[in-house]
């Protein structure tokens, strides 16, 4: 028997599960992870909060994680509560959560491509309609053009990304602001990669006081370096919060992934500390392949989108992704024509990536 | 601002979220926990095994938790190998992916009440739509009353529940035969109490090398004392869980949760020792309150469901539930009119339990 002999969804068939390929390579440059591994201080500090914990795992968890969600709001500052935040096991759950109670079946959810691309397959995976609207062929968004689309459009959920994965560049805040105003439902701002954004820029959350539908996601597998530890978060109006209540699956977030999330925020001093260093090799990378002649996304991430050809208007990304992995430097195909995403590491990782490119 | 102010689902609005007061109560017998603590060699272990996880926090885990299904599918038995075996932040969430995979919007999963009450909303967050057939006035199930209620509305999914939770009883393995016999679609049978069931009452697991649209659901939650952890697992021919991957969240298992389960499997001597000892009081709550007169119905789990007044054909069951959780002892109304359900626990939880009650 085949997955096609099954009765699946009639919209799952023939899909392949979404996940970049999870190769063997020196130099990994292809999720955009933190390159750092966490600091023996730090891992002491989780390993003590976790072991706390084990004796009592015969008990469900605080099914409301409070005490997780007050050290996030104080972390996000911007006189947010823990009322104001809600945690899951990952941005991608957060993400669903609120497709599930604002999204689902007779309902749309719209988001400007190219953009990250489980936006479309959680509003997939839960029902919703997916409206694929477009930035400008350079990657941009202008209010008028964002505003333009959500009036054609009419969509239950707005996903924005900022700064935007896969191209990098942060959004004008008139643009959100200008959503914001228009849109019927609710706006999603995905901050997952906010911490390595250039100086000046400003957070989504700086709305919040006056937009109780705005939700501004964001996640800790970056720039705290816990992407294994699997903790996504949102703040948003406490309505929002009780919202999401009503469609999380009950003791979604266990013992331990509390534990070691509040003491990862405890320990942020630390883990942020990688963030200046990664933004430099973030920088050195934009800077060389614009020296080198290569078209280069603006970029507000750990990330850096260009196009593979200097010069010419367009080039094979696949060859130039697979001649990168034979000299053993994995990055990412986003499925852009002629364009390819890297991640900033550490300064040997941007060595071999630049040397493996040149 | 309220919720309702919000542009919530419709069929959200004034719904409450699930889930069992969290009373802070001496005995607590009502979500069906395991009264133990983990014993200390078995918390050293799972230590262990999670601090080898804490520096390399920053690289996401394995999105297909491997090692895990390995030693899940060599607990399990039966010939089952990782390909037949999936896991998920409990079995909740492995309910979630299957109604995703199988069910959504214009699909129909068909449970027969009382049971797990999470399974109808489970069905509501995905959009399939829910049909509540029922067991017989006695909380049994017989073949033919289970086959005429699924022909009569053709259901994609089907949800058994063996041993039933909030009754107690396994299902007679015919019923589970004749459903998958008529069924059309996929049937899921939930074991997450298998571990308690009285001696020869075989799993649904001996059933799978003939039935490959039937899912057999498992958790650590309860006989492994793992309820903190979050996770469940499901055993089901490998096109089943090639299926589940399509609609899983990338990396939703966390590296920590995959180390610590594994862990917990491997030291699965100690952890599932006391099952005896729960099934003991279990048979202790049952022939006490018979003697006493209650109506208790037949327990293979690590609870007893009993009709709260003896030799009366109903009482009010907010009344009791009430007056035990002012003598200190908390137990659970599951809103079946006269029935309450208390969970098996430490020998001094019976006493004050049946102390209470008498």
């Amino acid at each position: 028997m085949r997955i096609d002999d099954l009765p699946i969804r009639d919209d799952l068939r023939g899909q392949t599960p979404y996940g970049a390929p999870q190769l063997d390579v020196a130099v990994r440059l292809n999720t955009n992870e933190n390159s750092y591994p966490l600091p023996d201080d730090v891992v002491e500090a989780i390993g003590k909060a976790v072991q706390g914990e084990l004796r009592d795992l015969n008990r469900y968890p605080d099914r409301d994680a409070m005490a997780l969600r007050t050290v996030l709001a104080d972390y996000l500052g911007h006189g947010l509560s823990p009322a104001n935040v809600w945690a899951a096991n990952g941005s991608n759950e957060v993400q669903q959560q609120l497709l599930q109670a604002f999204g689902g079946p007779g309902r749309k959810a719209l988001g400007f491509g190219p953009s990250y691309s489980m936006h479309p397959l959680l509003a997939l995976g839960t029902g919703t309609d997916w409206i694929g609207a477009l930035r400008d062929p350079d990657f941009g968004l202008d209010p008028v053009a964002a505003v333009a689309q959500i009036e054609e459009h009419d969509p239950d959920l707005v996903f924005l990304c900022s700064p935007n994965n896969p191209t990098g560049t942060a959004l004008d805040p008139e643009v959100i602001a200008a959503v914001l105003d228009r849109a019927r439902g609710v706006v999603i701002v995905d901050e997952a990669y906010a911490e390595f954004a250039r100086a000046g820029t400003p957070s989504a959350l700086t709305l919040l006081p006056e937009h109780p539908r705005l939700i501004v996601s964001r996640t800790m597998s970056k720039a705290f370096g816990f992407a294994g530890g699997r903790l996504g978060y949102f703040a948003a109006h406490p309505a929002v919060v009780e919202a999401v209540q009503l469609v999380r699956l009950p003791y979604h977030l266990s013992a331990l992934t509390q534990a070691a999330a509040r003491a990862a925020v405890a320990q942020r001093d630390a883990l942020l500390a990688t963030v200046e260093a990664i933004k430099e090799q973030r920088d050195r990378i934009v800077d060389t392949l614009r020296e080198r002649g290569y078209r280069v996304a603006d970029s507000d991430a750990n990330f850096v989108l260009f196009a593979v050809s200097p010069g010419e208007a367009s080039g094979n990304q696949k060859v130039t992704w697979q001649r990168l992995l034979d000299r053993g430097v994995l990055i990412r195909d986003v499925g852009l024509p002629g364009w390819l995403r890297v991640t900033a590491g550490t300064p040997a990782e941007t060595d071999a990536f630049l040397e493996a490119l040149g």
